[in-house]
């Protein structure tokens, strides 16, 4: 179900309608807006453990913006420091983005328990200091862009890409549409 | 799927394991803590809508207690006041209680814009002010009981009952389980 794209270490999904629907847990992530600068970032509560038969979620302080995700096994795994980023379309991303890559709203899922940049193929979440025609906010960079720059320490590392949901008869992406 | 019980106007519902599961929709709602006083209560965010294609649930303030529950249709119907109350046990419920109730967790999910007591076979949710040997806090009363003390407003009107999953092989109440 989760397919790693274009050599990228990072799953990227399509959530489907409904999919909340299909997994036996969910999880429930804070969400940060991407348009905010790192000070947010590190706002977003650390720790949201799971309470009781309902599974009730308890934050370790109140936070206003929150998203349900089916329990994909990269996101069930995030204990402490799990962050939701909210991107309004997908241009921050540093692969070569596919034309309904551009026009959609993606989610970022990171770990800001783990900051260091490791691997050269792996995604991380950075602050973008408004070089080029981005606006200021959050970004996500490739390590080896990171390495390159001397950056050694990231916002976070991200787990996973969630694309929004398409309508029934979009499901099969043809294998063109893979690069 | 819901079921009304003991000539209840409202609905008991058995949660089932992985149900959040089964439904197309999710709901998000703020739960707050049964021995918390009503003043806590009314510090639970009152707007909480979703937003974007991920349903990314934006609450006017933050809150730091949440739980996801099954599109349930007395529970979708919430657009504002909505609230969770986390019960350790059923015995603050003012039906006669069969044996597993006691000992069981419930959740009561109640309407905080609709305060008037207006039906007499309706609950509603009410401070515990101490009498007997009830802890402070907060209970649920029947429209009756509070119109014979004279009692009209209440903190919110009961709109779903929820009790937590058991084993499939409970499931299946028997006739008898059912007053």
């Amino acid at each position: 179900k989760i397919g790693v794209e274009d050599g990228a270490r990072v799953p990227v999904v399509r959530m489907k309608v409904g999919e909340v629907a299909e997994s036996t847990t969910v999880v429930v992530l804070p969400v940060c807006e991407a348009e905010k600068m790192e000070r947010q970032l590190e706002e977003v509560p650390w720790e949201c453990g799971n309470e009781g038969e309902f599974g009730v979620v308890v934050a370790e302080k109140g936070w206003n913006r929150w998203v349900v995700l089916p329990g994909w096994e990269p996101v069930v795994g995030l204990r402490r420091g799990g962050v939701v980023v909210a991107f309004a379309d997908a241009k921050v991303l540093p692969w070569k983005a596919n034309r309904w890559y551009k026009e959609e709203a993606i989610l970022v899922v990171a770990d800001r328990g783990r900051k260091e940049v490791e691997v050269d193929d792996g995604f991380y979440l950075v602050a973008n200091n408004g070089d080029g025609n981005d606006s200021y906010g959050l970004k996500v960079e490739r390590g080896l862009a990171l390495k390159e720059n001397g950056v050694k320490e990231s916002l976070g590392t991200v787990v996973l890409v969630v694309r929004p949901p398409r309508e029934e008869t979009e499901y099969q992406l043809s294998d063109e549409d893979w690069e």
